[in-house]
C-alpha cells in the first residue's frame, strides 16, 4: 500500500484566496497552489503534483477535460487525485469514467477555500489519499467523508452537498 | 458504501486543549471531544460517537484495551473508527488484531491537538472515514496519509511518523 | 481608566463571511456581527454594542453618515468605537469631525474579515479599544498599529495601507 | 503620533509553540520569536525587535529585571513595549516604575499563545501599541483591552484576568 501517488491540479474553491484589494476570492496571481499546505499540515509525504490549470469548474470546458484525461494517462503513477472545484466534478467525473484503465482516479475539492482556515479541504484530501490507495481501478469521487462512483457522483446544489 | 460508522473515542493528543490555568495542554475537563468539530468542519454527516475516555495512550493499560474491543464488538456498524493517542496505537491494533470479525477497524489520531488549529487531525479522520468504508475486515491504521495494517503500524518516536 | 465604552457597527471588511453557496464574500444573513468574538478571544469584557447596519464603506451615503452621527450623540458612552469599511473612513471620520463634543470617537476596521482567520480586526480592535480611553475628545482612526486624527487619516488604495 | 517603537521580548505564553514530540508547550528551540507574525497579521509596520530572553516569567529573577530595566534605558527609542509572561508582569511593572524617565513602558502578553490560533496575543500588541503612542512617559501594562498603571496592574490567578 505504498505505491507512488500523484496529484493533479485543477483549481476550484480549494486552491482560492483572499485578495485585500478587490476584498474577493481569487486564484493566486502567482499560480501557487496550497496543496502543499494541505499535505504537510496533514504531515503526508509530499507526492508528485502537477498544475493544469487553476479555474473555476464552471469554467470548465472540454479541452481542460481532454488535459486532464491526457494528464491521468501520461502519468506514470496509478494512483491519482485530481483536485478540482465541486460546481461541475460530477460532468469531469463521467467525461474521465471508462477512458482510463487500470488507474485510480480520485477527484476531490472544497465548499470552502483552505487559506480562509476551518476548510474541508484537509478532510477531504485526507481522504482522496486514502481512497487513491485502496480502491481499484475506476474513477470516483471523495467529498463529504464518503466515496462516490463517477456516476454517483452528484452535488446538491442547494445544500453544497454530495451526500443528500 | 453508505453502511453506518461508528467513531470510539479514547482521547490522545486529537482531543487536547489549552489549559490557560496551567498553561498546559489537557483533555476538557467536562469530557468533550473535538471529533464533532472535525466531522462539521469536514462538512461529513455526523456519524454515532461514543467517548470510551480521555486518555494518554502511553497510560493506557490491558483494561482499557478489553474496553474498547467490547465496544468494537457491541458495536451494531461494522465500519468502526478508533481514535486513539500515538504513542501506543500500535500496541492496541496488534491486541485487537484477530479478534474482531467481520468489522473493519481503523485506529488513527493526531500529532497536533485539533483545538490548535493547524492540526492533522482533520486529515487523518477524514482518511480513516474512507478506510473505514473501502478496506475489507481487519484492523489498520491510517496516519500520515497512509494505510498500515495492524502489524505494520510503527511510530517512529524520533520522527513523530508512521511512514519512516 | 475605566469607563464605559460603545461599539457601533456599520459593516466593512471586518464583518464579512464566507458564502459556500455563491462561493463570496457576505454580510451574515441574519446580520450577525463577528465583535463579539473578537472581543471574546481578545480576552476583553464584553462593551455595549449597537449593530447601525452592515455595508460596504464604498455604499456608505449621507444618510448613514448622520445616522451614524447620531448614535454617537445619543450614547450614554463618551467613548465610542465605529468599526467602518476601509473604503470610505476618512470621510466618516471627516463628516463627524467637529460635530461631537465631549467624546472620543473611533474608527476602526480590517483589511481582512475576522473570519477568515489570520485577519487584521482583532489587533486593530485592540487598538481601538486602548485609543477610546487614552486620547481626549475628538475623532480618530486607528489602522496598522497607528492612531491618524480625522483629517490626517487616509488610505492609500494601492497598498491597502494608512500609513503610507 | 509617528514616533519610533521598540519592542524588548522577554518571553512569556505569547511565544510559546506547540512540541509534537514532548506533547507541551515550549519556546522554538531556535529563539524565533512570533512578535513579527503578530505585527504582520495586524498589517503593521515592523519596529525594531529586540529578543532579551525567553522564559516563564515565573522564573524571572532580579537579574532579569535589571536587563530589561538596562534594555529600556539604552533604547534609542521613546515607546517601549516589552513582552512578558502575565504571571509575574505586575512585579516587573513595579520595578521599573520610577527608574525611566521620559519614556513609556507598555508591558503586554497573552493568556493563550499565539501559535496555537485564536490568541489574544494581537488583541494585546495592537492595544500595546496604540498606547506606546498615546501614553504619557510612565509603566503601564494592556492586558484585556484595558491599560493598567503599573501600582494597579494585577492579575487574578483564579480568573486568569487582569480586570477583575
Amino acid at each position: 500500500m505504498t505505491q507512488e501517488i500523484a496529484i493533479l491540479i485543477t483549481g476550484g474553491t480549494m486552491d482560492k484566496v483572499h485578495d485585500t484589494q478587490t476584498e474577493g476570492l481569487i486564484f493566486d496571481p502567482n499560480g501557487k497552489t496550497r496543496i502543499g499546505a494541505i499535505l504537510k499540515q496533514g504531515r503526508s509525504r509530499s507526492v508528485r503534483r502537477q498544475i493544469l490549470f487553476q479555474i473555476d469548474s464552471l469554467e470548465m470546458n472540454e479541452a481542460h477535460r481532454e488535459q486532464i484525461l491526457e494528464a491521468v494517462k501520461n502519468a506514470p503513477e496509478d494512483q491519482i487525485i485530481v483536485t478540482h472545484g465541486t460546481g461541475t466534478m460530477e460532468l469531469t467525473a463521467q467525461f474521465l469514467e471508462g477512458k482510463v484503465e487500470h488507474k485510480t482516479v480520485i477527484l476531490t475539492g472544497a465548499m470552502r477555500p483552505q487559506s480562509l482556515g476551518r476548510s474541508d479541504a484537509g478532510f477531504n484530501v485526507g481522504g482522496a489519499m486514502i481512497a487513491a490507495q485502496t480502491l481499484s481501478p475506476g474513477v470516483y469521487g471523495v467529498m463529504n467523508g464518503r466515496v462516490f462512483k463517477a456516476q454517483e457522483l452528484h452535488k446538491n446544489t442547494e445544500t453544497g452537498r454530495f451526500d443528500d
